[in-house]
């Protein structure tokens, strides 16, 4: 029989033993995981990116795989802890809006408040419950018990206010929501609506920090390989997300911009 | 059967393939093994750092666990490497002080020294251990052989002198072990000598690098969110140890301290 | 049975969800995989470093070992994906010379072009083929299905000009191929080739970035601990190559000097 997959989204970095006793508590839980790190290089306290960068990836893991996602300013606050069934996948986190691309992604079957003690570690860090509860959590998942052993049914879990594109002025707004390892800047234009705003004729696409500052973008092409040296080029990448790409270098770099900036596109030249 | 883990802690960083060539060695030998890496960005060098981050993270991982430390500034030297059992686990690393936190904390019920070249691979490179002797030795102990079949025993492992807490005149004396992920400094003093001297009192923690810079802190906290901002507090986090702390921000930056600042606790304001 | 291991190596780096996601997609093909990573830390698009790194580490791993190879520039080109089969290992990766060092260290059995689409992912992102295209494959190959299966043979990889060694006016040239996480600069010249060429004879080392700015090193040691304070030393690490080394000092920062920089040998002092 295969092993069960736990995979892990955090904001702990790798250089302290955060992620390591997250795993060892996992593991003592439910000894036959396969462990995947997803990240643990969400900035400090992004909630918003750690919500981007899981739902980029959750669609590839195997049916069955429980995730442990902890970006988690409120950390043994009365901000509760939650368990979300998902299509074939189960979600544990915090409850501050984590979940929120997950979730308006693909309708939860159910959604648990973590409050059963039993599948806590037996003492609770107020400071670290990703080992003491979050970790255990999703372990005793993977175990074999049904969400509903964790908690109460819960129906309003918090939810984050998306970036979401718009169409103002017969002009298509969207902004950059992520700037990646190789300096591409990853924005919330998905690739129908950049269609079906364009619908086949010319446009221009205009990026800027700050309006004095705005750089003219006007081709999008299939591959970084068709890129010129010295420009930037739209595409859609492994998201179908419009994304500014250049050639051997980083577009952040290029346009002096980063996650916030505005994204326009118009039609016609 | 469950599968038998080896952790890794280092100070290979994970830039080049060092870590991934002393896995493949341990997987050579053990090929059922589940690898965890507790942190290979220990400071190049800094025995006591790794010495903390092992010490704070091994009680969380299954009993059988076999822990391959390498942070080795006298690698190929005469330096012994050793061998552990301690408690439920058993620990490979090179004889210079790196387990010392583990061995104070729980009294080995024998430690041995890496003498039987059988159980190295067939040739030892004296720059890395860590791929030739120490993951194969770790990798046999989780196939099943015998601590004592690794080399003969010995009593007199290199020790550190940790930097512990004292009261001089009247004051608790303690210092800043480490700097988090999150600018959190991690500090030597653990809950139970902090709240015997204070006695349920008042109190005020001086935390300086010079004593002409000393900055004040008269507030422990249960958790980060508890912080207002602009403020340093303190509070005992995942290990019980008193770290100082700021709302969204790196307590390091806002004191402008370290690793090795000074941390005196004062009865009454 | 023991579990195979998929070792991986990219460019990708770990701050984004690209090598959760491609472990994802290896795990959704072939769910009993130990994973493994070598690095994912190739400076972005260093095709030659990626084969040095690749090179340095595969003959560790079990036999049986898939690895999968990412660094590429070219992504959703017409460059192909290659598989190969080199002792007892298999590689995936793509056709830019990537394979390089490992094909010139092992003549391979075969190698096949990844034509075979039903062991790519039904839809193949032209941006994010490690996801798509080359963990799978390496998935397959684990599962079971012959290399062959993969695509139609090929015999014409492309093939880097790696820096070799040469003797020119009685001097043995090479030059420094990496800067490790420690600082030492490795160069590529192998212990064979020095000691045929010194002869047993004394010997001068001189490194340089600029002829004007030129540093001589004049003793080869065995271990890091026998170098000396303010002293640069060469040694041969673990790969059997000459690096330059420096006691608890980054060798680069002392000779200010990294990848690239000229390693000239000359008999006499």
């Amino acid at each position: 029989m295969s092993r069960p997959v736990l995979a892990l989204l955090t904001d702990f970095g790798v250089r302290d033993h955060y992620v390591g006793s997250m795993k060892a508590a996992a593991l003592s839980v439910c000894p036959d995981l396969t462990l995947v790190d997803i990240t643990h290089d969400i900035a400090p306290h992004d909630v918003l990116g750690g919500a981007l960068q899981l739902a980029a990836s959750f669609r590839y893991f195997p049916a069955g795989t429980v995730f442990v996602a902890v970006v988690d300013p409120g950390v043994g606050s009365a901000r509760r802890g939650i368990a979300a069934e998902v299509g074939e996948y189960r979600f544990i986190a915090p409850d501050n809006g984590l979940l929120t691309a997950v979730l308006q992604d693909t309708p939860p079957k159910r959604i648990v408040e973590l409050t059963e003690r039993r599948y806590f570690r037996p003492t609770v860090s107020r400071t670290f419950e990703g080992r003491d509860r979050f970790a255990p959590a999703g372990a005793w998942l993977l175990r074999g018990i049904e969400l509903n052993a964790l908690g109460r049914p819960i129906h309003d879990p918090v939810m984050l206010d998306l970036p979401r594109p718009e169409v103002r002025d017969d002009e298509l707004h969207g902004c950059v929501v992520q700037e990646d390892h190789f300096g591409n800047l990853i924005t919330n234009l998905d690739r129908r609506t950049f269609e079906k705003f364009i619908a086949r004729r010319d446009f221009t696409i205009v990026v800027s920090a700050l309006p004095a500052s705005a750089s003219t973008i006007s081709r999008v092409v299939a591959t970084y390989a068709e890129i010129h040296e010295d420009e930037v080029c739209g595409l859609f990448g492994s998201s179908d997300h419009l994304e500014l790409a250049a050639r051997s270098a980083r577009a952040s770099e290029r346009l002096g911009l980063g996650a916030g900036a505005s994204v326009v596109v118009r039609r016609g030249e």
